[in-house]
């Protein structure tokens, strides 16, 4: 488990006041639910929306926005990115894994960085506020600290990664957890993650350079959209992200026999097709059936010979599982593996399971999610403590150092979509919270 | 409804002694139940076989028969066919759809012709036994009546069928049953049908010629594998088939929404794939759920996007519905529908229904049915009557003429693949049932 080891118990008014010199208002006001504190921070949230809508033509197509990594406007993106970070006064560096970087120096010289940001690659098809929100937010709130010369102890650094949306490449490769033949791997955008840093100005060569260790950030935080629809139902502003979801993916293959449509008598097929549909219901059925949080989706079907009128032979499909506690995914995984023996011994079917993916739960550091509860407080925001569906490049830097995220609300919880909407009072409410949990954290 | 209206009510003993000049045998040895008939006659079953093995090597490739019409094989197996002929002493003449035809004339030319035989192409990597047993032991039985110069009164004609397995196309053409349009239709082969009819030497220009209308033939008889396990379930030798089922094809499209399988929670999902599995398994209950031979299959299952991690947006799925009776296929087909309905409700989703084919049952002629039956008992072989699940060119013939089906049994009810096997004594079997079943009627 990862923790904060240079926080120390200070209250957020302490520290506020201290750093940024605002009045001392009554207590009753302070803690009264919902009543924003007249000490805290804010960005320039009419800023952020300009620059996220400047950068909704980026990759822009008919089906939606297409910045998948390594193409021309992923390039194009990162152009605008680096400019923008030049406008905030501070200076870019790209680390070797080709992962953009920004500093504002800290007053203490012994305190690790504290780091935030978020990615601007998209999907195929995508929108244009799951990654730049979060990655502008970080600039954004380090434009607003040096701007109202509010001087942090520890070090700010702004990091933009590279392909997200390709496996959390750059924040993998930071955390040394791809190997040497991941690097041949061929993104969506047809190059290889090899010939990609090289072309976003990375040096494969010297990938060792940019790792970094346990111990070597003070913390992280990324600020994201929500990508569901939970804090648009529950009517909150803000989500406190417990975790990133655990998640497991199963292939799973159901032989069964062909047969004639019209000549097999009902009780005598060995039909593959309505084994794998009993089965999707049946894992559908025991998600469902408990209470939590976990999801399983079957997303992916295939099969053999998909004929109208010869019984199915075969069908392959996939299962999505996800929960953020990995005795959970161990237990639904022993739960379908009992449903496939059951429903293949009824069906005449058999079924076999193959793993492809498998990524353990990363919790948030609850020190962290503390400073984000702090903040939304003391902005008057309402909030809720949820897990993360999606996978985040939080949930690699969660392996080395303490990490928290920050949830605002997707308009229909649609994501991956060009239909894809964050409302600008909330991109700007996002930003608000990641500037005073950054402020609470340094306070420390 | 069809009916032969040729025949005039005699024993099938009257008819055969006077034929056949068969001694007389006592009527308690005659009617003891699975005892053969003495007078009852044989086709040369060890020619029939050999002749089939012979055949097995035409179009055979690693992955099965591959005899599709128009295709180099089919035109292997047709000069094949037409060389059988003439060794069994008759004159092969095509008829200007493709059909190959051959008299044994009869004695009665006020009489229309008995029409016997099936087809020889195959669907791609199929058997050796779905039409060859019934083309050659058609041949084999015109050849025994001439060998043993046993007369008819009725012509006698063999046909073997061009490209049943495209559609019952030779059969259609005969009953004039295809459009215009219908001819530009591209067959397995790749050829049209139009370039496919040329091809195997018939006249597109002359179809008209080719069509025989009601009154035009005595009856029609097809022996065939049965493609299913229901005789060799029974135990059964022969099946006198009752008629061949209707048939519905639907297309069904389930339209949901696509979103993040990890953050959309389950209670907040339009999953068209779990709606579909839930409809797959719905209509496989209420097929199951009466008694009754009616079959359905969801053979056939396309989902969008079709990825492990995304919530299906769409599930396009096919229903092949049969049963031998039309009121049952609206009463199913309306109950289809209501599932539809209830399950898009309860998921969030829709259906659409669009017809693919729609084919009404072909019900055989109680008389050919009779005829098949005492030709069973004259031979002591076991049978029962039952539908036939699989299309046929008699469904056509039926339209026009009196028509039955003779089923042998298909080991492990297997068909349409290389594993097709029809025992060689089932195959002598049916043949003979064909040859006997061809007196009965003569007789009338």
């Amino acid at each position: 488990m990862a923790y904060c080891s240079t926080m120390r118990r200070r209250t957020f008014l302490q520290h506020t006041a201290a750093v940024a010199s605002v009045p001392f208002v009554g207590l009753d006001r302070l803690f009264a639910p919902g009543a924003p504190r007249a000490d805290a921070l804010h960005v320039n949230g009419e800023r952020l929306n300009s620059v996220l809508a400047a950068f909704n033509g980026i990759g822009r197509t008919a089906s939606g926005i297409n910045r998948v990594a390594y193409s021309a406007a992923d390039l194009e993106g990162r152009a605008f990115t680096l400019n923008l970070i030049r406008q905030a006064g501070l200076t870019p560096r790209l680390d070797a894994a080709g992962n953009i970087f920004a500093r504002l120096d800290g007053t203490d010289t012994s305190l690790k960085p504290i780091l935030i940001g978020s990615h601007i690659d998209s999907v195929t098809d995508g929108g244009n506020y799951d990654g730049p929100l979060g990655s502008f937010a970080a600039i954004e709130v380090a434009r607003t600290l040096r701007e109202r010369q509010v001087r942090l102890r520890h070090p700010l650094d702004v990091v933009i990664w590279q392909n997200e949306e390709g496996g959390t490449i750059g924040s993998k490769l930071v955390i040394d957890a791809l190997t040497a033949a991941d690097l041949d791997k061929v993104a969506r955008s047809g190059r290889t993650i090899r010939d990609g840093i090289g072309l976003i100005g990375g040096d494969v060569s010297r990938l060792s350079s940019a790792v970094l260790r346990r111990g070597d950030l003070a913390c992280y935080f990324e600020l994201h959209i929500e990508q569901g629809g939970l804090l648009e139902k529950a009517g909150k502003q803000v989500g406190v992200v417990q975790g990133i979801v655990g998640l497991r993916w199963f292939e799973v293959t159901i032989t069964g026999f062909a047969n004639h449509a019209g000549a097999t008598p009902m009780d005598q097929r060995q039909d593959a097709m309505l084994a794998a549909a009993k089965f999707t219901v049946a894992v559908n059925d025991a998600v469902r059936g408990e209470p939590g949080r976990q999801v399983a989706t079957v997303g992916r079907i295939i099969v053999t010979p998909n004929t109208t009128n010869v019984i199915p032979a075969q069908a392959v499909l996939t299962i999505d599982l996800r929960d953020l506690e990995q005795a959970k995914i161990e237990r639904f995984t022993a739960r379908f593996e009992q449903l496939a023996r059951d429903i293949g011994a009824a069906t005449g079917t058999s079924f076999a399971f193959k793993r492809l993916v498998d990524s353990e739960p990363a919790l948030a550091t609850s020190s962290v999610m503390d400073a984000i509860q702090t903040s939304a407080d003391a902005l008057g925001l309402s909030h809720q403590r949820m897990p993360s569906g999606a996978g985040h490049d939080a949930q690699e830097i969660g392996r080395i150092a303490p990490m928290g995220m920050i949830f605002v609300p997707s308009v229909g919880g649609i994501s991956h979509s060009p239909r894809e909407f964050t409302r600008p009072a909330d991109c700007a409410n996002g930003a608000n919270v990641l500037l005073n949990a950054v402020v609470a954290l340094d306070a420390g």
